[in-house]
């Protein structure tokens, strides 16, 4: 059976519990089930992981090659700055589905830019928890050429 | 039945006959029947255009509102320059979602900068003639909340 | 009689239909009936033209050249792009007055740059419908030194 | 009846003194009884006021409040850096018209900037003495709504 | 005693009266009887002027080195744009404590640039009025130590 | 026989008719005249087109593929901002030649940057209507490395 | 009894021990003890925390919102590019003030910029370890409107 | 005899007072007087004044047209930022010779910017107070064609 | 005997592991092996660590004052980004030395900017893993002036 | 008889001897001997000249005034660069042609901007050697108006 | 006898023989002996040199430490683009004034950066041959103290 | 006996004779002899020659390539402007191994560029004279594998 992992950065850990106007009512804990009865839908596994450190999402992308067919990552404020994470993502050998909540493009200028996208397989960002459900279908996609 | 507009970009109507490497083999009319064939599967009807008129494109976009539930959008090469166009995906009040074969952010400078992106509901970029068909996904998740 | 020329850019057909508190209520038919009772109380004649592409707006310029003793213009969306546009409204004799409705300076970053603008007599944003009228006038007071 | 204020920025006590081929030939106390002319006309008075120092404008700006309906307002070389300018404008109650003799954004590049034009209610720039006429209209079309 | 000189720049002299959900509703008579209070609390003698020019408030800068043990100053819009204002603060061998009512680096992209704070000792910003009493604390732990 | 298409970009049309000191005195067909000539003496067959839109000569560049044997392109206005010229230019595999009257890098700063000519295999530029010529000249020599 | 958190970022830990002419002589300990009586005489209790690691930080203060009413935060060499600590202070509702021991705009061009700033309560800087007493009272203000 | 203006911008009246290293220690009584020596010596009568405010020294580079052959003028901090002063100078038909004590382009970033340069005939920037004495002299090359 | 510390920072875990072409083919055991080695040769003791995380690496810097001789440290994908490093690496007072496996200069734009390196006593990059046996000898000849 | 002048910049003598695939097989001597014939057919007498030396080509832009009728140049790694070429071209009243052999504007970002192209009559790049013969056909036909 | 040398940079060998309008007609050789002379009416011995490389100049200011009071420089195209000329003038212990003909802050945008001027003693810009008069009378007030 | 090149850019023939504290005591001809003298010892022969011409240093670049196995080069002021050198480095096949005396990024802003450094096998700088030890070093490393 086909292993997917999925990534939270910073401060997804308050989802549902903070501005949820802007980043919906569910909480982490609830997307996470979700993702894994959508993944038993699809007949995928789907594991989960969150922090709000940089280098343990590092240490979390690299871990992942062995176990897993592909990531659905959500790099969170690391998007924008970290060049540690970007490289731990190029040097692995599984694709990477970038994931946002919002819009990126459509807030704050310092929004804009992704260090990490380039390194990605692709991107998906504005459709709330959605955008993940849709990450798991991209990587699917990729991985079985459906 | 809910129906969606599919909008074909410039230089889309090349698809599968130049740059394969680059944007796949399928072309243009074998991907919008992947789409109508995909639509079918999901109960939705598709439709389909293409021109490389920026101002076609925006007739396109004013037409829709009464006629489609949303659109998925290919802008191609005036995703980096058309304020027209951004200004038209505003005026309209259906979802519109960008998508593009390649992800931008891993190509030219020029192409990282997105001028109708802000005005979208989301984007999805980098997974082939797949991006259209998670960009149909996506709008059926905002439409019926599925 | 005085023939004036006042062209309407892109998705001025929209106008009165969508964001209304942005733009105001009159559409676009209701404007060119504003704008010929208007030229009538002057003493001169108006005639109005639209469209939403970059090469006709440039045919309705070079055309006016014989016709018209000036152009009320609005470029919409391609204010801050055409450089084609520009050419034009360079290459012909007659005064084009830039018209906006809303205060372009004062609205997003990419708005503040007009390519237009230091090819055209004069410029007035942001009165609304009432910046077509500033523009007639403006062309009046040019022509007949009134 | 309806009081405006036309306030002049520094250096427009030259006008019809020195550059003539620029500016035009009427001195600043001429084009005052203009501007008063044109609003008995109008059926309005007109008060005018010039001053070489930023702060006296700033004065002028806060004492105008309570006595004139609006103001028509030419800021001069002030335009382009006074912050504290355009705070005296934000923070009164009553329309502030920007208006130039000289389509600004034809000139050097350091007048394409206007840091006072995104509080004013709208922008006249390039008809020469003409920009303060149509300054009042549009005051007039503002305030009585003709 | 000591004795500590309040400086307000331009437009200050509103305060209270204009954008009250901006900087609140006390005015500047007010508040300066409040910072005159405090003082007295605190065994300070407080002095407090304002004024719109900038060159008046260079005047004041420059008069108060005799006189005051330090100056806590407010220099609003002229924050972003004056060389001068932030050569006489240099010249000057007491203590220059910058001010703002609001946070300036929360506001429009121009208020993030301080060409006066480099010079000045240090800043205070965000607090509403009681950024002033923060200023007048922070002189007086600088001057005696507490 | 070899097959050579010209194709002029915006406002070439008005050649010879404005801004005569800039551009020269023969008009756009006259021009059309001598390119066939200059063809008929260099053995080869010139066809040309214009156009005022961007999308119309993105059409003309995309049907060249089949039917000549290279280009000589002119895009005027659109050689700075165009992305979508750019793409078609790439996506079709006979050489292109970038030919301009005048030489862009003289001219006003937004000429300098040229978005078509990376993907061109060359560009010659500044010599009036004799550009057109050295196209030619140029793309026989790669042709037949004369 | 009103409870406030003092949160020092990296190398805080190294205060009073390198730099001594930069950042002042007393330890991380002895000011902890200070910050501590200083509340005693405010009748607050104060609890402080260090880390050198960004997402310890961005933990320590999504762990804040319960037990305290109000941070006083220096994020150190984080203040500068950080989106993911400026999303954690964005994300809890108590007031985060940032202080700093020098006055950071008086120092190297990359220290002008706060991405943390914005989204905090005010800014405090350039008085050395006094930067963090005055945050105290700030927030006092804010808390009790003394 | 021919007079001369020396015009001295803001902070110049703590000339000798403060900064004494950077500036040299003549006051500008001193200053003014060598001046005056020094035309006598040059058989031309020279006048002097300084002010820190913008507007007024407006007011004087207006009064010197009738009065002078020409102006030294340091304009001190309004150098780097003062597009009035600059259209004051431009406005007047006598030459302006800008001076400075210091070589601003040895100083700090911002005042390697001059908005005043461009029109003054020429410029001397670093030799102390015998900038002044060089601007004389230059003034009178250009006068007397010596 | 002196006492050296070498240090990893992100994804040089990997060394060996991933892009061989790019990085070679020794893995990081092997690396440390062959600089304990080199280090015996030369007479000096070396240690070595790595780690993910941005704070650990500064832990790392700060324990390594009183141990060590000196740094050789390769701060990965954080060189470019990170200001709390550089600060760390600034207050220490033994000699940092910063390699780099690539030439960074001949890569990425981003990839051109170093945080860390002006305040490093030393850069070496581009030799592979020689690069660190190039820092080992930089160290000795600073640390023994041989 | 004619004569023109051809004058290679630096490297250019590793013509043909480095770097083939980018610049083509013949070497400097070949290129000369293939322009001398060239020029022979034409009626024209073809001189050469190479140099390293920024300097030397300057005298040799100076000295080939009185003695040629143009210049074909290549200015080389000083295109990019070089005012003082500029000033030179800019100062001799013969015409220039600036040739190279790649087409600049589709290689590194730094290589786009040409400070000597402004002051040449105009400009041929991308078609290797061939660029020579185009620049010598380009200045027969302005010197003969063929 | 005070010995001033007087270094001439690129294309100065060409003054009074091409632009005359720009750098007047005296030639270079009428220069150096007005030179000459006015330095013998001032009781100082003038050498003169003139170089078009880069190198040369160099290599002329190294000379001239040991056999000069000082230089008076026109660094011409160099001025803006060479640091190895800044390199050598800061090398020598010997005040090296930066002359030029014209004001370069009011010509074209490249010429506003001047690389040298810090380095530098002065500047004095704008004068024509005057500016080297000016230059060494600066050089004699700084020697003498006169 | 392998042979290595070191070149010695623009200023450097003052080493040891100007801004000793910046560059250390020791003059050119004694670093060459300890450069002769190290090579001695690791079995190289050492060849060094210095200019301060841009070309020349070009000219020794391309001589180097059939006589030395690879170059030490230190470019000087011309690091961060000559595209000339860049390509000549570029153009020959030994390896060339960039050294700075100084840390350059830890220098004024216009050091950080280096032009030349992309086209290196890799860079050594801040280490005095023994950056070209440590280069000599590098190359051995490189061309022997040891």
């Amino acid at each position: 059976m086909i292993k997917i992992f999925v990534l939270h950065g910073p401060n997804l850990n308050l989802l549902g519990k903070r501005e949820v106007t802007q980043y919906g009512e569910s909480n982490l804990e609830e997307l996470n089930q979700n993702l894994v009865h959508y993944g038993e839908e699809k007949g995928v596994r789907i594991s989960t992981a969150q922090s709000n450190l940089e280098g343990e999402l590092i240490n979390h992308l690299q871990d992942a090659e062995g176990k897993f067919a592909g990531v659905v990552f959500n790099p969170g404020g690391y998007t924008h700055t970290s060049v540690a994470i970007r490289d731990a993502v190029k040097a692995i050998d599984i694709p990477v589905i970038e994931v946002h909540l919002t819009n990126i493009l459509g807030r704050e200028e310092f929004r804009h830019i992704s260090v990490v996208a380039p390194v990605c397989t692709g991107t998906i960002a504005g459709f709330g928890v959605t955008s993940y459900l849709l990450g798991i279908d991209a990587l699917l996609y990729i991985l079985e050429q459906v």
